[in-house]
């Protein structure tokens, strides 16, 4: 039994661990759960009763076995050394400390192992990276990853509880001839798509496209994969898609692949064209596992190249999911 | 001066037919505007003045030397021989011409000499194929395509009013908590995605995907070159936008390409990302130049590659407005 925290556990993410670690029958002895001043002190109704929110303090470390973090990189990057001192495991959600050599970065289907070499923090990949890597990995296992080419179909929950709310909030507005009001997104998300998330990188990459390049990489310990991205805010609540292009080291027929994804962990097959079934994201919303689909020969690389798209929730394998699975691996 | 008909005057498409008819100056003798029986007999407000809609008839053809179609295949493929036989030059938006070796399909900046060839009928291409062919050009003439991919985001103004029609009728169910009526697309595309437009081929990839294929290849005449599409509905209204990644012959820099599509007829360049500017569908809507922007190096082909942005509007460039364009050709 373990004594867990969760830090930022009234976010949208952090909402979604307390509900895994219930899902997945975590062994939980006690449950801690810490926002911001603002939110300490009421409580938080939780498959585990009611639950007083508290303010941080270093108790809560002292007390705790896992802290799962989601709150944001600064609180990440202020917390980590009390969180070390106190022998408490960090599982990080923030990008802070998931380019560092000495840190793990772990989705458990595909890298639990390294895991273990953690040295007080194991990070949790960016959304986007995990929902493809689920498809890419068996993938790559099976025939040998050579060129991946990625571009996304993020929801606004990759922005939080604030993300969705901006777009529900937008699109009533659009629909009553109302003034749209800008709070979170850079431009209106509401019957619009943006090509940007996050900032702007000296070669007119955004960082979240290079996060899904750095991380493929470092989680595959594949260091010159060859990956390019293109992420896109799309005005839908919750699960992010992919259309993914791959050319492979070794021959493949759509029915090998669908083979392997069959059986891959963590992966729902959703690939029956002739009844209209492919993955999208209203499905995908709230299910552990990523849909793939749209299974097919790429038209360039033949019988060496690959073309599917993904739907995975965001909220739970891109995020609360996979930092349970990982504190699982600590059982 | 010219006599000409619009065939499907009362749709999405025949509507900015004639305001497109009125922004270029076409040098209108008399306009005709046909549609089906239901609609025959009513006004129509034009800019150029209030037309009565009229039922199809021979003498539509007899009358006029240019009639545009956008009325489905089938109302094509049986008009047409009426047209051929009064020497009225067909412009037709439909698909049920395109892949005939004796009709040319034309966007006039890249091959309008071939429209002169045609035999009665010149064919308008798709809508995605013409958004993204207006920036793959230019790049080619300059740097030699070697390799297209492309993914789609494409408004539900591609299906029609009626697409539009369901999108906000299903948005407005979704936040009253009612129940979503389907009655055009396959699924929900409130607060959702489809990857499925148009019939699903053989080859696993969609009709939509593969007229991206077979039409780019016609109109640039490169019968080989290797190109590849993902096609995905999503709930916007008006204008598609396309994330493209290409491999090229000769080696380029983000700004010697900028430099070309900057001088490219029918692109406006959008991409000044420090400032945030960068093409998207809310923006691109009611344009008649498609947006190109978040030009970089690709990080897989370097020096020869390229990943950029478009966004067009599907009603304008990718309908109307090429139509009218063609009819141009003929004065």
């Amino acid at each position: 039994m373990k004594n867990v925290a969760v830090i930022g556990a009234t976010g949208a993410v952090g909402r979604e661990i307390i509900d895994c670690l219930k899902k997945l029958e975590f062994p939980v002895n006690s449950l801690r759960l810490v926002a911001s001043e603002r939110s300490a002190g009421t409580s938080l109704e939780t498959p585990f009763g009611d639950i007083t929110i508290e303010p941080v303090s270093e108790k809560v470390f002292k007390e705790s076995d896992i802290a799962i973090f989601s709150a944001g990189g600064e609180v990440s990057k202020q917390l980590a050394p009390i969180s070390r001192e106190h022998r408490c495991l960090m599982i990080d959600n923030s990008s802070a400390f998931r380019y560092q050599d000495e840190v793990p970065l772990v989705i458990p289907e595909i890298n639990a192992n390294s895991a273990y070499e953690h040295r007080g923090i194991v990070a949790n990949p960016n959304c986007t990276t995990a929902i493809a890597a689920m498809a890419l990995w068996s993938l790559h296992t099976a025939f040998g990853l050579k060129k991946v080419i990625i571009s996304t179909y993020q929801a606004t929950s990759g922005a939080g509880q604030k993300g969705m709310d901006e777009l529900l909030r937008q699109t009533k507005q659009y629909l009553d001839g109302e003034d749209e009001t800008i709070e979170h997104f850079t431009h209106p998300i509401a019957f619009n798509i943006i090509p940007h998330i996050d900032s702007f990188q000296e070669n007119g990459y955004t960082r979240e496209e290079m996060k899904v390049v750095w991380e493929t990489r470092k989680i595959f310990d594949e260091p010159d994969l060859a990956i390019s991205c293109t992420a896109v805010r799309i005005p839908t609540l919750r699960a992010h898609s992919e259309s993914i292009v791959v050319e492979t080291e070794r021959p493949l027929t759509p029915e090998s692949a669908q083979q392997i994804l069959q059986q891959a962990p963590g992966v729902e097959l959703v690939d029956d064209v002739l009844h209209n079934k492919y993955p999208m994201p209203r499905n995908a919303s709230g299910k552990f596992n990523v849909e793939v689909g749209r299974i097919r020969n790429n038209l360039i690389f033949g019988d060496h190249g690959l073309e599917f798209f993904v739907s995975g929730d965001q909220l739970l394998k891109g995020a609360a999911l996979n930092a349970v699975q990982i504190a699982q691996l600590f059982v």
